[in-house]
């Protein structure tokens, strides 16, 4: 079973209070990104994979989608999502990710922001994502990028010329890692570029398109403090089509 | 114009002293990786991007390729190449990489080895490549990854537990790298994982695999000094189709 770190009340007191906790998708710098990566949802039937307070499955209703089926693990993540829409084509479903039942061909579009490291299962909940696609759906997803997953004591060092420098090792080694994340040990999967990459493709999804995703230097004008995240890829997005 | 380091005498000689100047393919640790992206050779024509001494070309004629391109920019190499074949189903020809006149739909495999990362105008590049291939040809290549290329001033530092890490900075900037290797300033592309895949697709490959490198653990144990290695990927290794 996937840690439920959201349902921790320290924990999750302190991702209320993140910018994309208050401000939903416009407080998510990767989100300009992610959008230019979707379908067009006009009668979309949109599953919103790992929804937290379901910004997105309220963002893609107002944008044309016939339905949305959001899916979190948390208790508390579903109550905010659920007090923040009356619209009633949206469901919310609690369900644990590493083992979901999902009716096939159901869906238009699979939408899963920064969830997926968090899933040991992959392989099942792809299979099951690729089920619950209609052939020719898409997954769009983000997730943390390997680079910033893979070492088990993440920080900047300093590089011989006195820059900062993001300390990698154990890239190869994909697997389990646990880091300190908002007062919380936060358990997570590393994998590889090359290893989410076969994944989608031993799932039946054939990639559409890839970003690696650091701040633009616009962003960077308006965010001076975020200059560090602009030397390593923060995220990995991808949209991918079930065959 | 391509940097041809490998026509400087003193590179030249640093360079013929490695363990894959002087045994050849078996010498390269990534080959083994590299070779499963082959696909059969029998009776294939075959273009050798970046050939040097063309060990790719001699194994690709042992192993069934009916014709054999070597293309390479340092006319040392080429001597050492032709040197050491009299097969007349290979040929070899100076080129620059940057600006190559090839034949439309006349191979059925390009091959490089450790050459597009010196390569500025890539685009142009893949789309020669594109063209010189039959619909269905292969494009199978490594380049030194990008977490490799990225950094102004490359090298391992210490993380906060007292392990080697890589310092990664820069990795959003693709673009002109200056380093010294073998004693020579030598003058590379960065271009970031996205990047390599975005260009691929934008001559018309599909990717088919891709490989981070690394030396593997039976690798490690036979050359404990690699250790470094096995912490960040290698090499980029890949294998795409021409639609």
């Amino acid at each position: 079973m996937t840690q439920n770190i959201y349902d921790d009340p320290d924990f999750h007191a302190a991702y209320m209070r993140l910018p994309r906790s208050v401000s939903g998708l416009e407080g998510a710098p990767e989100w300009p990104s992610l959008r230019t990566m979707l379908p067009r949802l006009d009668g979309a039937r949109v599953l919103d994979v790992g929804c937290g307070l379901g910004w997105f499955s309220r963002w893609a209703r107002e944008n044309g989608a016939a339905s949305v089926l959001g899916l979190d693990i948390s208790k508390r993540m579903l109550d905010g999502a659920r007090a923040a829409t009356d619209d009633t084509a949206i469901t919310y479903a609690r369900a644990d990710l590493e083992d979901v039942a999902l009716p096939e061909g159901a869906f238009d579009l699979a939408y899963s922001s920064l969830a997926l490291h968090y899933i040991a299962g992959l392989d099942g909940l792809l299979a099951a994502l690729a089920r619950a696609l209609v052939p020719g759906g898409m997954l769009v997803a983000s997730v943390e990028h390997p680079v910033f997953t893979a070492p088990a004591t993440p920080g900047w060092l300093t590089d011989a010329a006195g820059a900062p420098a993001w300390g990698l090792n154990g890239y190869l080694d994909e697997g389990r890692r646990e880091v300190d994340w908002l007062g919380t040990r936060v358990v997570k999967q590393h994998r590889t570029v090359a290893g989410w990459l076969a994944a989608l493709r031993r799932a039946g999804f054939n990639l559409a398109r890839l970003e690696e995703w650091a701040p633009s230097l616009a962003q960077l004008e308006k965010h001076p403090e975020w200059v560090n995240h602009r030397q390593i890829p923060n995220f990995l997005l991808f949209a991918a089509t079930r065959a």
